[in-house]
């Protein structure tokens, strides 16, 4: 429960229409797509930097949790304000600061969409790679807080590797600068990679130098369709062999394409038992030299049909179709995003069909299978206890089959609230304590983001 | 100087071949390339994690500084043992782990030489992309301890980008493990980015896991000849403004060009006031495209002359002429490596034209203008205290340009001892704070090249 004296001074900071205090208001602020609820004790909408120190100063005086958030699109809970307090919403700090195509920098607020970095990025020819499928109602900041990839990471890696700089407030309340404006410079410490997917645990941040590619000439598409998960890992390996790189490898196996028939009964043939997507970027040359030597690697004996797609911007159809229709089938679905080394890719889907036999669990896995990211849906209903008895056990020796093959529990969601437990199943505890000593640094008041990341 | 009991205690841990304690042995660890000496009391050759992680402890026990050196190659005294104590060589950690092509991986002990590893890649069809010029002489470990790039980060990216997980030993004397093997990964603070570029003041990194990217199909070189500085950097302006990346754009000015004409008179055309060598990959056609675009692009007024280079091995002779030919003429030059915006480039060359008129200091710029990286060398004689008063006030006038500019101080050399005095200019005041607290977590007792970085 806040003090009448700490919400007296917030009110101080921020004008009425831009801070939350009735519970009704402030629901909306109390989940995210974890489908977790946890309210906040009010939510404040900063516009500027300098507010947020403010605000982030006054929490640290009074020890109110902070929570930082973008759009709440996260899917383990890192925007919750799982303890209350001040749920920090970004999204009004919505200006695009620089548009700098000499230089192929963006400078934008946190509230920022995605896709509005890419429409001005576009019309300068640029685009700004880190393309989670939350684009369009996604923003900046909670993209960097969780270093959130998407498909064409395969090609053009994470956001980490496309943010110059940024400004932030540290949960001790100091405004800080990190990187540069150029695309080299080695002066300091990195911090502004430690904050990309600390999310919002270390600092608030409040300002992003993005750093721009240019648009491809051309887009192609290619879908191959193989009888089974096996014949469909081994074509990836084979694809992710080639020197040409596909700018999206996405995969989907036998549960994501009956999902799909149950809707689209007309989209697949019959006998497709799991599927690639994979998309080609470049001249029209250099596309028809990948698709070329794409479509040959797909060539083994479990290969059904391999094509060439007309439309490129048609091969999204299916995968855009699925994420709806597995909310609608199983509400309270697990979903995971783990990753293994690409070509542990067939170990991997053989051990999910193991377990899910054992466990008898649905699972459905599709993916970003070029960067070996598959998201893993474990279908339960979370009324049935002992399907969800059975569901962590099953989950528990997900994460184990991922670990012995060498991968991470997570590629692009992040850790949050809801795989905390299992963070050091990957990080041991030396390197753990070393992390808390880091946040200890950032915010020795454990008011930013509290309890998440680890336990 | 050490006590009994401490070089008792380190020769427990060493057998003798593999600590020097006379300081004639001594000596040859004492300088790197920024041509200071500073000699440590003992040299040890650890051939293994455990080996690292005894040093630090026991150094830690007697608070004794403990310099890490990969080859000594630094330019800017990160390496050198300035307060004496330990100079721990990774020289002798030698074993590449895993090569590991299906995964593009290659997992390395930090004193494998940047060559061997691109030797290893090269077998299975990769390479991995930073490329420092130093590369058949210089060390992994070293390399990532000051994200050295090289010419090709106009395209690929630094080191940085291309470093997947690491193992260290952190000042503290803790093993621990960072990052992952996957080309995507969220999991925990980025500790990995954290420690490259930190030149040896959080952690001793005892194995490093690099991301391989394929071997370009195909290399074509173009150089382009300019009247003035002027019109070559108002070209890399309009070269960096393509959708076509070339994989390298080295600049050189008519300071650099006039010395390779003292020693080679016949190399280059007597109009020449400044040059591009421009390097692009990809397949052939790839190149065909690019070299058209690029050579489109250094159409202006002051070009003299661009054609393609039938060898595009050959267009790297000039430049490795460069760096040996400026040690001759000036042995104690200064030698900076700024980064500007690219946009800004020619501003920059026009400024640092007038300050070399202002303080009649001889100027020499080349260097990486695609980043917009510009190696600054002022060839001055150390012996003439003022020449040398002049070039101190020059090259404080030179950093402020390059910080109006929007630039940052170092772009792959780092800060080690030599610009630690300016490193304030870049960063404030709370920013270094906070960086010099997780230094303190990594490394309480500060043994760990001690002074480096920051006053």
């Amino acid at each position: 429960m806040l003090t009448t004296d700490f919400l007296t001074q917030l009110q101080s900071l921020l004008p009425s229409e831009r801070l939350y205090t009735d519970p009704v208001d402030c629901y909306a602020y109390a989940y995210d797509n974890s489908q977790k609820i946890y309210p906040p004790d009010v939510v404040a909408f900063p516009l500027t930097s300098e507010e947020v120190q403010a605000i982030v100063v006054l929490c640290n005086i009074h020890k109110v949790p902070l929570t930082p958030r973008g759009r709440g699109t996260g899917t383990v809970g890192g925007s919750l304000p799982e303890q209350g307090g001040v749920a920090l919403s970004l999204e009004r700090m919505l200006q695009i600061i620089v548009v700098d195509p000499a230089n192929r920098v963006i400078v934008a607020e946190p509230g920022v969409l995605n896709q509005t970095v890419q429409n001005s990025a576009k019309l300068h020819g640029f685009f700004w790679p880190p393309d989670p499928t939350s684009a369009a109602y996604s923003s900046i900041g909670g993209n960097l807080a969780t270093s959130a990839g998407g498909p064409h990471a395969v090609k053009y890696g994470t956001t980490r590797d496309h943010v110059l700089g940024m400004k932030a407030v540290t949960g001790k309340g100091e405004a800080i600068k990190t990187g540069c404006y150029t695309t080299k410079g080695v002066v300091g410490y990195d911090l502004t990679r430690l904050l990309i997917g600390s999310e919002g645990t270390l600092a608030v941040i409040t300002e992003a130098t993005l750093k721009l590619t240019p648009l491809p000439q051309a887009i192609g598409g290619i879908t191959a369709h193989f009888q089974d998960a096996a014949s469909c890992a081994a074509a990836v390996v084979s694809i992710m062999s080639l020197s040409q790189i596909p700018s999206a490898l996405e995969f989907l196996d036998k549960g994501s394409l009956n999902l799909i028939r149950g809707r689209f009964p007309d989209m697949l043939p019959a006998d497709t038992g799991a599927m690639l997507m994979i998309e080609v970027d470049g001249s029209p040359r250099e596309i028809i030299d990948s698709s070329t030597a794409i479509l040959s690697a797909c060539r083994n004996e479990g290969l059904l049909q391999a094509e060439q797609v007309s439309d490129a911007t048609n091969l999204w159809r299916m995968r855009k179709a699925l994420s709806p229709l597995l909310r609608d089938i199983a509400p309270n679905k697990i979903n995971e995003d783990i990753v293994v080394p690409v070509a542990t890719l067939p170990e991997l889907l053989k051990g999910l069909s193991q377990l899910s036999s054992k466990y008898q669990i649905i699972n459905v896995n599709f993916g970003h299978a070029g960067n070996g990211n598959i998201h893993v849906n474990l279908l339960v209903n979370q009324d049935n206890i002992d399907e969800m008895a059975r569901a962590e056990k099953c989950l528990n020796e997900v994460f184990e089959l991922v670990i012995r093959l060498n991968g991470t529990l997570s590629g692009e969601h992040g850790i949050g609230r809801e795989k905390r437990a299992y963070v050091d199943k990957e990080i041991d505890a030396t390197t753990l304590a070393l992390m808390k000593d880091i946040k200890q640094v950032f915010d020795p008041n454990n008011i930013l983001n509290p309890g998440k990341l680890f336990l």
